[in-house]
């Protein structure tokens, strides 16, 4: 009997990951209200209401699920007040991508046995939606037809330092290759080499495969991960999946699952795609994907009068009059309580400011 | 019969003008808390509460007079609580310092036709209260003594280009001068001149003189001023006086007290002083007279972690936290709604920035 497309899409499922504390856009982003959360763009939804509004054409609402820390489950529900509660699942202490994942597809697979995953990001930008939402359906209908895991790969536009890259393998179906390398962030040299071969992608943070595939992969080659949810077998979607994560997830290793799963295991494929994707990882990148007033500045959320100023990016919130005279390819970031004023080719530093203000004076102004 | 002191000091007055906008230190200072309202030197008390204090301990408290625009009586009653009703005046309309003075002088007069009075600014900063003190006591005896106008001319430490100067003529008493010429703000070349020759001092606004004799010098030199006031006779002190000056105050010419009497008498001396004077006029001088941080900022109300910075004022309201790396000598004043951030070598073009932010904002963030 064929399955009917309303059937195959009732089996699709996204968990669009919110649980980050976007230390780098401190103090605009912040503890209590990070970036995923905040309306960067100016166009009156979020990064994580734009995530979910991207979803909702390939997979059902009552299928899309999110997982943040405890601390944003108001701001979550504030802000995709669509979401019923059983889509909003809430980690009790930060433990990285992969104990978040493999609760999302335990949890996915006892509700549908035959589940497949979009895991995404919530605080990335992607201009080409239509671009974005056949690459996601095409992703589906390969990982539904193997045992497979899929890592979306970004045509790399720059050599950026401060990604991933991808390696990738043999053609296995248009668009489609097996990995063959994962290197963390390469030195200049080196990434203008990955460009220059045409063999090399960003790591997009976007993976699908069918909740069995993660969770066999799990169990293979982050075995101490998947322990602690199977011994979870009858929680998951009952009324006391609370109590069991409460107690169990705070134990989990913290991992990314890039380090946990991708780069270990031998059934890992990327699908090449281009849909202006930018993971606004930076002050930089930021400037970078914002339209620029006719003077070359970038405003967020703010008016701005400039003279002989240009190359800045002025993210203040509140709406607020910024008058500059003589400042050039800065980030002025206000967020009421703190103010930073940082060239834009120093940003790498702001970690160390955090770090400065929470010795200094804790966590009044993280 | 001799006088007592009590007596003597029972006829000395002290007008405290306060009714200015302060627009140079925009957006720190605004229309709705000019600069003479703030406590710029983080002293706990305002440059308006210092002016007073400091005369205190000259003039009896119940001869304090505080000339200011309607718009900041009630600044000036929560600033100042011991002033009486009586010892405010409420100017209905912009006009200079003359009218001000005039009024003042005709009020005065009113209740006291000994008065002697001293006229003095609000929002300059005096360091050592001792040495004013006695130069003021010195002024009122030599002005006591004659129908004289008398103005305190200050010491000069460098070729100011921003104040006017007093060249002095003949001695007549130790210290105390007749007044060759009044130069405004002359060219850097001449204010070198000024300063080598040792007979120029800085025009410090500070007048004292008997209100006879002030009243007696407008007939002479502005009769134009001294008629509308010579109409309210009979109002003054009484409770007509509101109403009078709300009808007439507003049709006086908008002048200075230097154009309108002080260049063209002849009876003005200048008692040569140097007790710690700045007129605060700018942010550079703000940031000359202001204690340092260790790496050479001057802060404001706020705390400033700062990185390869130096030679900045950050004047910051509400307790703000700065953050800032690789800014060196500029401005950065944050005032809730407005953030300004301009090199101090530049602060003249503030004064186009607040017309330009008048032109496309209205009063919104004057």
């Amino acid at each position: 009997m064929m399955n009917t497309e309303k059937e195959i899409r009732s089996h699709r499922y996204c968990v669009i990951m919110c649980g980050g504390i976007g230390s780098r856009f401190w103090p605009y982003s912040r503890t209590g209200l990070p970036k995923q959360f905040i309306d960067f763009l100016g166009t009156g939804r979020s990064l994580l209401q734009m995530s979910y509004d991207r979803i909702r054409s390939v997979v059902p609402a009552e299928n899309i699920l999110v997982v943040t820390n405890e601390a944003y489950a108001e701001l979550v529900r504030r802000q995709l007040p669509d979401l019923g509660d059983n889509s909003i699942l809430l980690e009790p202490a930060r433990r990285n991508t992969a104990p978040c994942i493999a609760w999302a597809a335990y949890h996915i697979k006892a509700r549908d046995a035959h589940a497949s995953i979009v895991v995404t990001p919530s605080d990335h930008l992607i201009t080409r939606e239509e671009s974005f939402r056949d690459s996601i359906v095409r992703g589906f209908e390969f990982v539904e037809s193997r045992d497979a895991l899929l890592t979306l790969g970004i045509q790399p536009t720059r050599p950026e330092t401060g990604y991933g890259y991808i390696q990738i393998g043999d053609e296995v179906e248009p668009g489609i290759n097996k990995v063959k390398t994962f290197t963390e962030k390469p030195n200049v040299e080196l990434a203008k080499v990955f460009i220059d071969t045409g063999e090399f992608f960003w790591n997009s943070g976007i993976f699908l495969w069918k909740a069995d595939s993660i969770i066999r992969a799990l169990h293979e080659h982050a075995p101490e991960i998947a322990q602690v949810f199977d011994r979870g077998a009858g929680h998951f979607g009952t009324a006391s999946e609370r109590d069991f994560i409460e107690m169990e997830f705070p134990g989990c290793m913290s991992i990314s699952i890039d380090f946990a799963v991708m780069e270990k295991a031998s059934n890992v494929y990327v699908e090449t795609v281009d849909f202006g994707w930018s993971d606004l990882g930076t002050w930089s990148s930021l400037y970078d994907n914002s339209p620029r007033n006719s003077d070359g500045n970038v405003t967020q959320n703010c008016k701005v009068m400039s003279y002989d100023s240009s190359g800045n990016i002025f993210a203040v919130r509140d709406d607020k009059l910024v008058v500059v005279q003589g400042l050039n390819d800065y980030i002025v970031a206000d967020a009421g309580d703190v103010l930073l004023i940082c060239p834009k080719s120093e940003e790498q530093d702001i970690r160390n400011m955090v770090s400065d203000a929470k010795l200094k004076f804790g966590d009044t102004y993280l």
